[in-house]
């Protein structure tokens, strides 16, 4: 396998949400610089979301138009929902990423309303899109669709239910569409199943894979993605992260570990670990009340270890 | 998939020779005896070395002699040479396990010899074992080949010494071989081709695998042993573990976790991942000085888990 793989650093969106302690606008500038040093070419770097209940992203416009205006980086805003979606637009954003889920209880505890009205308002949301487009700028949308490889509510989830989630996602005129194990409850015959009848239905939609690494089979999970074609994952520098709905979930898998993994398999993800594990020290310092995970930090890379 | 797998504990081994508390012989005995109710299946329970170097095995003739009388259980004890495995046939255990090397520079490190000098000596422990079986008693031997996916002292291993010392160990008359991860250096594109390769270059003799999970790749090289037909896997209550030998190494893969992947994936280990979580409270509590690792015993199993 020599492809390319996209890694996606959502650390800045999903791993700060999820901490206690807030990161200063210099410092989450100085975090996408560093990154895109390293060779990261998509970073999600922040949530529209009322001030009120998320502090760490009341600098949101700030950071989208700054990471949105930065040549070599895919910038990308999370969004709520419509409100959330105008005003990444009007920020300058690259990419936006809307959310439904793969259960009513997830997405009403989530999003605050039925899997049917995510699903309508990503409707308002691309109908946003268009007309953005039609003024030259194209932005693109990816539906991220929660617990779809299991709920914390209602357990385990059916293939099906993913499955029309992600059709519907589809006729909603999605650019992509990200299967999130938002609560660690995949494993990976399921994930190579449900990734494999996806590309077989939408062929000509790509698809993308956001595991937390919650009950250790994170990586795992990544491989049997990759097997099934999957060519773009989500990952978070150090493992920061966590969903606040999904109790005792933690972070997504640690980026420097995916990204050694890729490279050893022989993949190309485009991204210097050695720098890679720099900026893992510089978010370290920026947050030093902040558990920090990951393997490759902790041991080294191995002995001569050279990308494939 | 609905095979069974064999997870074989090798906590009592791998991972006290790495700690520095001394576990209690009626400590090792209720291990024992917690394991084969949670439905363990096979133990590597001590090794045959000098007192003078690993204290910690003592006590092996009688943990040996414990765990090779227990029904319902594989006693399994390593050995280093001639000398342990003479000690190990007579304390009355199930299965030795004799040590070669990928490299040679791991050989001379780890056991103080050359890669054709224990291969040798694995040739006469292997004559001892017929002679047990003419007076009726039938001893199983599992060779261990270290380092088979990078060595901390040469680096990358190339698949053509694994293979020939496993083709060297088949010849030497081998019931079953193991690969292991040592240093915890492997991938899964690796892993898959290596045992593929094997499956098909020595189709009559059982593999196993042992991985450390040093980067974080440990279930994820799991997974590709699995798909290329491993069906035992080496695995360390809590992770406990690392090598003395192999500088950063962290331990086995948590047996809790490894169960738990294999039984989300519809695999039959045999074993009450309750009663399994269980030990690990008595060993956590055995142990109280040393560091637990894994993931499910943090977070629990997900919502409704059942076996598939």
């Amino acid at each position: 396998m020599t492809d390319s793989v996209v890694v996606r650093e959502v650390g800045m969106r999903d791993g700060l949400q999820s901490i206690g302690s807030l990161m200063s606008t210099d410092d989450k500038k100085e975090w996408i610089e560093r990154s895109v040093a390293a060779g990261l070419r998509e970073m999600e770097v922040c949530s529209f979301v009322p001030e009120k209940y998320l502090p760490q992203f009341k600098d949101a416009a700030e950071v989208a138009s700054y990471a949105g205006g930065r040549a070599g980086l895919v910038g990308v805003a999370l969004v709520p929902n419509l409100r959330g979606a105008r005003r990444a637009l009007e920020s300058g954003i690259d990419k936006i990423v809307c959310i439904t889920s793969a259960t009513e209880s997830f997405s009403r505890a989530n999003l605050r309303r039925s899997k049917a009205d995510s699903l309508a308002e990503i409707n308002e949301i691309v109908a946003l899109r268009d007309q953005v487009a039609a003024s030259g700028r194209r932005v693109l949308i990816q539906v991220g669709i929660s617990v779809c490889f299991g709920c914390p509510f209602e357990g385990s989830v059916d293939d099906d239910a993913v499955c029309s989630a992600a059709q519907a996602s589809a006729a909603a005129g999605a650019d992509e569409i990200g299967l999130a194990d938002t609560a660690g409850y995949g494993e990976p015959q399921q994930v190579g199943r449900i990734f494999r009848r996806l590309a077989s239905e939408l062929p000509h939609v790509p698809l993308a894979a956001h595991f937390h690494d919650t009950r250790g089979l994170g990586l795992a999970n990544v491989l049997a993605a990759l097997q099934a074609g999957v060519r773009s994952f989500d990952a978070s520098l150090a493992g920061l992260g966590g969903c606040p709905n999904s109790p005792g979930a933690t972070g997504n898998v640690a980026t420097e570990d995916l990204v050694f993994m890729l490279e050893a398999m022989g993949f190309d993800t485009g991204i210097d670990l050695e720098q890679l594990l720099d900026v893992r020290r510089f978010l370290s310092a920026a947050l030093p009340d902040v558990q920090m995970a990951g393997h490759i930090a902790a041991v080294g890379l191995p002995k001569g270890f050279i990308r494939q």
